[in-house]
């Protein structure tokens, strides 16, 4: 039983192959204005993979800037952590050999592989952002499926009347759309947790969704209802030190985290729920199984390695650089702003961190934009018609005269955003792109 | 803009470590009777992963058999291809860079990457089993994730009554379980398609899920339901060389693949829908949005490669691979079971293969098996004490005179599960492991 295969000098065997391929495609240009991966489209095989342009970039290796185009800041492809992960290439790529896991279980028989969870425990412990010691870990397709696994888990079964479904406005817009899509029996949508605040009716069940930071306006929010047949879904994908000051370890009965808005990994749809109770945690892991047989194992290892990179100097590296980007994107934001009354954003106060163990300024992920004008009861179409992409305040349940602009994209998205708002608020028309 | 980077000698850099990591990992010896995995269970982060060992091997290296062991043929864990992949390390390992796709969408928008879109089409003409020209692609976390997304799809809402989703018997468990288990308002579980036959009530709509190759039996099924208020869910998953003669491009409606039965990564989690109709493309796609934000890219970028890998002899390699394996398998059992009269195998015939040119026998992914004798009705039971873990009958709606054995695990489990079974049939008791 031999570990260590001494590697002589230079050489490598099976590996070679995809590692030089990696290599070569990382290395096609695309100005730093768009990306080439593996699995890009070549217009034939024995071609290389075509640069892929961030918005407003054009051009085989996306070095042309499109004046006219529109400032994308709908989305929450958390992009903004892609330099890290340049940085870090060596620590942070992964060889998955042809025969990785085959198989649909781990050789516990379960869909979860036990080294990963030790990992994602670590993470928590050296954060301190939630408690995970004698709490279950179940893994999601991202934190997506998670979300209705959970109102799966906590509606019952046969009762005389499905369980409401519930947040405070603004809530997260998937949070609506998922219950009222799968139009489960023992389920609904019931609006806005406030509502529901005298409710007297003991037979009516309530799922309370809790987001905190909250999204879209990273507010710590708190539950809104109480009482016995109140249950409660914390989602806390954005509880990390990139969006916001640690004051305490988490330690809610049911708790959502997500790979993509740690390492900014959205593409590989990996998010975890740790949960208190046995029986919840069997109902969710019961879903996940019905739903998809568990989680990729390829994505379960590359989640690994990542966590290992995050976690080999205690987290201080990433979160320090995405805390930093978004804190300037952040305070860049306001500046524009400010020399105008025509559009506001939200307030975060100061807060003393744990984890950087100082007080820091507030770090959102979403501006959650006001239209204060009379006129501009449409803030959607008012930024629409400035070039900027936002998503409508109605999603999240608010008045129309909000906007969510996402933050958390490329460093030239952001770019562009501001560039379009100070063209905006200058009322004077198109400033030359090459002056943004 | 220049692609070819000269790797003098060689120099790798970044993908270094990756790379001999990976290399290390797999020269771990487990004797062939298990597996090392980069992120198998390791009892510290400086000290090696662990086997992970085949059922009845144990020890640090799986060299010690268990002779007391259970003979598990109950799962499908599609290992039998694993062979095929270690002979193919070189050209089936993917080296994903830390910052592969972090985004949600590619860059036409979409969950679905248009490269290895382009190579299922080609994965299908050169195999001749479906027709996917002028045909809608969706991917899913599976085909698991599809089932239910056609399910959603095809049942209409808001209508008067929700569609009944049947299936004729055997069939394949989850249609039933994850019917019931979603709880929608929209579908129930109707049990045996053919109660169904003489239904003559124009406003209950019918769901036929068609299995063909059947699972559990490898029967060619065909619907059993006809008229306007029916429609079908065609689940090809076993319409590859591996397991039947390719007589025809199949051409249904709405069909189902995974990357399970074809490459034999069921732990992927990766299958896609062919689909004529573009409404019900656009619900499946919705569903599987709402549900998971679509399908891991780095799962996408590990079966694009493994797809290239097919192709790249027009699959002659591992097709006759698995068919080889899978046929000799069966005709083991055959002869096994041929020595007695108290169990009978489902019947095959044999037939000519558009693929491989010739009249090919069968070679099923499942044994359906039947216990003769009168006092063996429950033949679960009767396999248990033997050693042999099936699949119960009840499971797939059929009698439990029936079980179902997997064929498509190791060849070490295919070898215990034949050693079990002439034990059994010896009625002498048990035979030395030695001489299986």
């Amino acid at each position: 039983f031999i570990f260590r295969v001494f590697l002589v000098g230079d050489q490598l065997s099976w590996s070679r192959r995809a590692a030089a391929e990696a290599e070569e495609v990382a290395a096609i240009s695309c100005s730093g204005h768009g990306r080439v991966y593996l699995d890009s489209f070549r217009v034939d095989a024995d071609k290389p993979p075509v640069c892929e342009c961030y918005a407003c970039f054009v051009g085989p290796d996306c070095s042309q800037t499109l004046t006219d185009c529109v400032a994308d800041a709908d989305g929450g492809n958390p992009l903004f952590l892609e330099p890290f992960w340049m940085r870090n290439a060596a620590s942070s790529a992964v060889l998955t050999a042809g025969w990785h896991r085959l198989g649909y279980s781990f050789s516990d028989g379960s869909f979860i592989s036990e080294e990963l969870e030790k990992h994602i425990r670590q993470l928590h412990d050296i954060v301190g952002n939630a408690v995970t010691q004698g709490r279950y870990i179940i893994f999601g397709v991202g934190s997506t499926q998670l979300l209705n696994a959970a109102v799966h888990a906590l509606s019952a079964q046969n009762s005389s009347s499905p369980a409401n479904v519930v947040a405070s406005i603004p809530y997260y817009p998937i949070y609506k759309q998922q219950t009222e899509f799968f139009r489960a029996t023992d389920f609904n949508f019931g609006g806005d947790a406030s509502l529901w605040r005298n409710n007297s009716d003991a037979t009516t069940s309530l799922i309370e969704f809790v987001t905190s930071p909250n999204n879209p306006d990273g507010q710590l929010k708190e539950a809104v209802l109480h009482g016995p047949n109140v249950k409660y879904i914390y989602d806390r994908v954005y509880h990390w030190p990139h969006f916001t000051a640690i004051s305490a370890q988490a330690d809610d009965d049911l708790m959502l985290f997500s790979i993509s808005k740690i390492t900014g990994h959205g593409g590989s749809r990996f998010g975890w729920a740790v949960v208190k109770d046995e029986n919840v945690f069997q109902r969710m892991t019961a879903y996940v199984s019905m739903n998809t047989m568990g989680v990729s194992r390829d994505t379960q290892l590359r989640t690994l390695q990542l966590i290992k990179v995050v976690l080999k100097d205690g987290g201080k590296e990433i979160f320090d650089f995405g805390y930093t980007t978004l804190r300037s994107r952040w305070e860049k934001l306001n500046e524009t702003l400010s020399i105008s009354k025509r559009f506001t954003l939200q307030e975060i106060g100061a807060q003393y961190c744990n984890f950087f163990n100082k007080i820091r300024g507030p770090s959102p992920a979403y501006a959650w934009l006001k239209c204060e004008r009379e006129e501009d009861k449409d803030c959607y179409a008012v930024l629409k018609a400035a070039k900027i992409l936002s998503r409508r305040g109605s999603l999240f349940g608010a008045e129309e005269q909000y906007v969510r602009l996402s933050l958390l994209k490329t460093q030239d998205d952001f770019d562009i955003l501001v560039h379009r708002l100070k063209e905006l608020i200058s009322e004077g028309g198109a400033i030359p792109m090459a002056e943004m």
